[in-house]
């Protein structure tokens, strides 16, 4: 498609028995320029009514009529949630908890993962819509499954972790030692005496619950892959994605990245319920780009909602002109697409007060129907911006197996790591000096960035280690923080000193490490004379003392028995700069911090500065920088715009109205 | 009995093999004008000691000592707490929860409901107990089990409740369709399939929630009927009734009235816990005008506290007159009877510690004693009382079902709908107007009432929305909240506008609902010029945005992006007039809005205004109003009586001393 | 050993493929001064890596070399953890929870106590090692198991359980009175229907939960006389000991005390954590002095952290000078050692961040090695205290049953009976006070104190009642307060008056029991021209309504309908005194109170009053008293010394500076 992707899931299989329903639901989304639908996500007890009894007559006519009508559909292999009759002749499809508990049918998203029979099913199914779709042209992609989540912990998920670990480690030894199992009198003699972390076994063993992570992606990716061989086995070749949702699914979603053509997933910011619209909007701004980073190319945004959501606290209304921002939000990060959950609101059941471009009323008069055909309009404005990319010459490290060896680890502070919040303060930091920022794993390649910032590296993998110090060398500029190269990627400490084999790239040496309760506050002084004149700002949460192996120290603690020595250090290494932050400093000081970095490294931002409850974001195209700068905030801001900027949406003026937007183009 | 019931339940089964304390124990409840015991509730171990082997022979001494000392028995069949040895020999009577796990022996009022053995044990002893008592003039009622409570998930509880699903739906096809199985593919495609509502099974289907809550209930109150009929076909012509637990039993205690003679409940306001002892006398007053209300007939008060509790947060003591005033209150309110637990403080177990009208010590010289003696005194000096009704005009629906269906449902606050505090806030609204209040069920008859008030009547049954259209085009006063008419009994949404069937009743549609945060506040503003002048108020939890269709608008939002819309609105329809309150305004505005509904609906106020921390009710009875005025606080109050006032307690004077209260008849 | 043991635990079995370690630990160990570890204590695996395949010659290595360089061993019995092949060939071993669900394996101090497979496996073991190191020179000591908790509900425990219960009542009707089980029908036919508590069982008989308690002490005891009979068999004869965790086990470590030799313990007080420092080392030397009491002899202070621990909320770092204080504080409470826990960091599993005497860097130059050193050095300076004893002429009750009954009863403070914070509160006035305490249980012998205070003595056993009035009669003072003498042993309430069998002696009678709410207050008010003058306090939690029955009122309540009635009073009886305090006054006023008390009952005090945030105790030996003066705030204090005290550390000044402390001897 040439236009961005506008539309979202829709269930007509919900309204099979009220033809009308379509007929009007068809009208009213060409109204709203929508051009596409999601189908099928949840229809396997139609499509499948008993066993081997296939019939998509239904949908193959829903799919035309649609297409007729110029809406293309992105269809969904069903294996989201299963029909009664599989899991009654099927009992192993269904989930066993980790203590051993099975599940009985209901719910959604919680199939046996490595399940054969479960597999085979959706291998036949998802064989039989392929050869039914392939070659249809009103089919432009397939959306496997939805929002994969959790794990099984049954007796064939068991050996299938065995085998994994097996593959892992090769030797029983070298678990023992990797997890480190003497501890305790745990030592295996065999991988047969392995099982999964369980509240009533072993749960403390944390090489054992960061490889059942692991293990947990791979059968999730595995069972992607199982349902892509299908679709492709059947001739389709249309692209291939599935929806993730970010911060909830516990999986590294790199993993999903090398499997599927096209990252997509679902973001429901909590408008109107979190701190301020505007905080919402960066901490999803952080997620798409994330999506972006993975692959380095746009994403779709699958699913958000037109209205308040069901499932949140409160169900609180997006107020006017919010709906048509997020939209432009996700596009502005790297969004090739606007899609809603859902088209039509559902009569009953759990989700019958999610937000709907069609409500209950079934009326095209409604306010949200209203901005919904606004925001449609708009990108067939922008359609051009469709394709655009990104090029940040700054990221930061998110790793999420970094995440879990953290949230795990029994100490050093129990009561929360806090890297969520490191990570999405540090980002805020970021954007509010108005730079594009990538946000990637520890696996994703450095090249290219200017500047490196690394929060919390606390468990190194996949060379990190020696990746940064080639950054670093070739002229990069590090920001590492406290908990940094602390042990392996199985959580085992590395012996000797710390940050493990970055001292000399980083000049210091980790002494201990204070764990600070919440509510206590140390901070941090400018040393004077310095080369870096810094400002004094309350620091929190960790305290690590430090030793100076060449680097210089520009900001010392202000308080506590470690009064005077080192927190904040700088070391020239090679061509490049390593900056260690042995604290946890408040936003505005990174703000200027890193303002004067990125000053230093000549990273070239979008504006001055961004105004408190916006965001901007660029992406690039043919030569030139789409800039986006939206305003989540209840009042108008000033925002300087470069002199030569062809506007595409809003006007030149320096004022940018609350609840909305301003994208124009500049020469990349 | 001529009288006021005055006694309650006593355990003399604990104290058999000391012959001393049944002789001080009658002795001191004839110093106490006791009259009634309630026996035998927990003494099946005793009554049957081996399966078939019947001992009654202790009881009927009891039974019979009393009756010579003018102390009558409420006997209670055992069926409340079964003995081990049937535990034993019949697991099945043994509970199992939502998860499978089948329950222990322990505790009490867990059985199986639907147990084939136990409800023929249950049968037979209630059978032989009957045939023992049914001609006893000692015996003058029957108490049916103890607090029912709870479900079962066994099989045959499962068997059971398909079947009642049958009966209700008569076709698979009409299930799946009103509950919106197709909703992720959770088509049942025979009744065989369904499982009760379970954590690790079918746990968001709100329909079947609800239903199973339907089938609770009934299975609930077949028990209780098969212990009637057991009764009955004994012989026995004693009235039955099963004491009830407001806001706890989890039943629909409408289905009880049908099948018992008398209602009665169990009643422990929060004394001293509660915000203040005026609150927690409202609190309750609303649930003794609801046990009247079910059968419009006085009820029992079956249990209450001589002194603190033991399972409350913390056993605070009542103090001096508190006893007195909280048996006046509950008669105040229809009783006919104060009924205590309990007459003698067990020894050992969990409840040694709650409250007695004798306690651990022996003593008729205690605090607590003279107090249950004086009531006893008075109860005998307005025994004219017993058997005067209620005439209230006023009714307010407070609907189990409506509960339900509001608390189960996701969306649009998932933090607390807030339906018991909203029903609450009003009732006391009218309190503070100082009218008599029924307190009712949807499918409570709505006429002979001047004003219906219905606040949240999301969930539709029984016909309401045409009796409504009746009763306001009949001359009724409507007041109707936001979230009304939302959907049908099984918690399908109403299709177009709503509230259903009642927009032109109304005159009012409902466009959008906002859910507010806690602590989140909106405000409604008078409109100049309108037909009824109203005080500004704050107003939270939801917001619904309304369209006028006839209706005028008497008040608007003061803030957030609606703000200037209609927020609340009269309607003239037929004879009668229909006001819609679109957000919840705070308890000062009801007491001000009621009161201008009240003087025009020309309700009769039993006097101007209420003080704070008081309560007012009246009963009326062979052409006199009988009308009790209590004083919660801690404080005396200044009332006016009616100038021709017929004291049966307390003095004409206008001093209304702190916890204490007058009780006057004029004429009817 | 004639100096203090100073060392920990040592898991070089962690290490045992880098022989390197062990060299470089027993270097750093000798310049630390450390002269003991405790080695073996999770080393089944290794020990015996397959059934019945000893491997020892290890561990007899490590052993030797140690002792060659002047470090001895305390050695474990390995039962703390099991082999992974143990737990796979019995699976009985494994612990079955209070809902019937099987643990799998994992943790430790979780196996079945009363498992004969277990008890013989560790038998083996146990006479094993016992056999191989009973003449060991190097060998001073057993450590029997670790940290043994909680309790096991398979069916050989509870057959255990109904064996024990047989035991103690002798016929089920004796066990049905004492557990009052007429109580809703659940009396018992026989002991084959006892099951233990549950909760999806019997969980509300406080008796049944009591003896549940007793049991599990038992059955642990048992468990340990089982160990210990292994290694005397085998002809061992070094001390034996097990380590304790006060206020965590669940267990009546009184029982302990009568089958092991030295009591030993793991303080881990929350310093940096707590609300000051001072306060964390209040409430452990309470531990220190209870552990002291339970067999009136010095303790060992089994394990204590050198730097911050890994589990508590955050890992915060001792300051510096704080671990040496810490040790010296238990010493002054009556330890014969400082042990830590542990000598070497781990690499991995969930103590890896537990601190360290060497961590993970391996360095002896770190601030925690070098105050590991100075802390060796002073206790050698120190060792002629060692074996010096206690000879506190006060004793507090804080007994483990008692707390079980009040904390399992039901009312009359079911939010917190708060018998932990009150004992606590009156031993911190006790400490500002400057005596030695004993902490004992009721069963401990009240001979050669001057003042017993027993607060809150609910379940009276082991005959208290009795001895507390000869202690009275032959001339000590009693302090007791509310809540005294209300139940037996097994939570029956006596009948008639309480205090039961004490109300001559306390010369009051208990009428009522009022439970305030938290946050709630009454006041205790001076009664004008009593014989004593006390000051006007606030009071809370509960307020007992009393009446005298020949005592003298000191104070009366200030507020509520029991303003004016009594709540202090005094009693003569015998030679002695007896107070009563019906409420809970707040810490100053203990203060105030317990000097008066104490200067009354000639108590000598180590000075005139503690300054805030310090400690203070004896010790005697020789006929000399060793004083230590401990200050754990952060600003220096003035303390006034005897004119003649011959200083062991610190000088003769006044100022006691921070975070340090004095030690000096004076004549017994």
């Amino acid at each position: 498609m040439e236009e961005f992707i506008y539309g979202g899931d829709y269930n007509p299989d919900q309204w099979l028995d009220e033809p009308q329903v379509l007929e009007d639901d068809i009208r009213m989304m060409k109204k709203a320029h929508i051009n596409e639908v999601s189908l099928g996500i949840f229809s396997w007890a139609l499509l499948e009514p008993e066993e081997g009894r296939f019939e998509f007559d239904w949908l193959a006519d829903i799919i035309h009529k649609l297409y007729e009508n110029g809406i293309y559909t992105i269809l969904a292999t069903p294996s989201g949630a299963r029909p009664r009759w599989l899991a009654k002749k099927y009992p192993e499809v269904l989930r066993t908890y980790e203590d051993g508990k099975k599940a009985k049918f209901g719910g959604r998203h919680n199939h046996c993962l490595t399940s054969p029979a479960y597999r085979e099913k959706v291998r036949i199914i998802d064989a039989k819509l392929a050869e039914c779709f392939k070659d249809d042209p009103a089919v432009i992609g397939w959306h496997i499954s939805n929002e994969f989540s959790g794990e099984c912990y049954c007796s064939h998920c068991q050996d299938e972790f065995r085998k994994f670990l097996k593959r892992k480690f090769g030797s029983i030894e070298k678990l023992n030692h990797e997890w480190w199992t003497t501890f305790w009198s745990h030592t295996y003699t065999s991988f047969d005496e392995i099982e999964p972390p369980s509240s009533i076994g072993e749960n403390e063993t944390n090489g054992l619950i960061i490889d059942w992570r692991r293990f947990a992606t791979y059968a999730c990716t595995d069972f992607i892959k199982n349902e892509i061989e299908a679709i492709r086995s059947a001739g389709a070749k249309q692209p291939v994605t599935t929806n993730m949702m970010y911060e909830f699914g516990g999986y590294d979603y790199a993993e999903f990245a090398k499997v599927i053509d096209t990252m997509s997933w679902d973001s429901y910011p909590e408008w109107g319920i979190a701190e301020s619209d505007g905080k919402a909007a960066l901490e999803h701004g952080l997620y798409h780009d994330m999506m972006r980073s993975f692959k380095d190319k746009p994403f779709l945004l699958m699913e958000s909602c037109p209205s308040g959501t069901n499932w949140q606290s409160v169900s609180r209304l997006k107020r006017p002109g919010l709906l048509k921002l997020a939209g432009i939000h996700a596009v502005s990060h790297g969004a090739d697409s606007v899609q809603y959950f859902q088209i039509r609101q559902g009569r009953g059941s759990s989700e019958k007060f999610h937000g709907a471009v069609i409500d209950h009323t079934g009326r095209d008069d409604t306010r949200v129907f209203k901005e919904v055909t606004e925001t449609g309009a708009l990108l067939k404005e922008i359609a051009e911006i469709k394709g655009a990319v990104g090029d940040a010459k700054v990221a930061i490290i998110n790793d999420t197996q970094n995440k879990w060896a953290l949230e795990n680890s029994q100490g050093p502070r129990n009561c929360n790591e806090g890297y969520y919040e490191t990570v999405h303060k540090i980002y805020e930091a970021l954007k509010i000096n108005a730079v594009d920022v990538d946000v990637i794993e520890e696996s994703h390649s450095f090249d290219g960035y200017k500047i490196l910032i690394a929060p919390m590296l606390y468990s190194l993998h996949d060379g990190a280690e020696k990746r940064i110090r080639e950054f670093v060398e070739n002229g990069g500029i590090l920001i590492s923080t406290y908990l940094c190269g602390v042990v392996n990627e199985n959580d085992l400490c590395y012996m000797g000193d710390i940050p493990y084999d970055m001292t000399d790239v980083l000049g210091v040496r980790t002494e201990e490490i204070d764990a600070l309760c919440d509510g206590m506050k140390n901070s941090l002084l400018p040393v004077e004379g310095a080369s870096m004149r810094l400002q004094e700002t309350d620091c929190e949460k960790m305290c690590e003392l430090i030793s100076l192996k060449g680097a210089e120290c520009l900001m010392t603690y202000g308080s506590d028995f470690y009064k005077g020595s080192p927190a904040l250090t700088v070391n020239q290494f090679g061509k490049g700069k390593a900056y260690y932050i042995a604290s946890e400093p408040d936003r505005e000081f990174y703000v200027g911090f890193l303002g004067r970095i990125i000053k230093e490294a000549g990273v070239v931002k979008l504006m001055e500065s961004l105004p408190e409850e916006c965001d901007i974001a660029s992406r690039v195209k043919g030569g030139k920088r789409y800039v986006f700068i939206e305003n989540f905030g209840r009042e108008d801001k000033e925002v300087k715009l470069p002199e030569v900027a062809d506007m595409l949406y809003g006007d030149t003026s320096s004022k940018l109205p609350a609840t909305d937007a301003k994208i124009y183009s500049i020469k990349a």
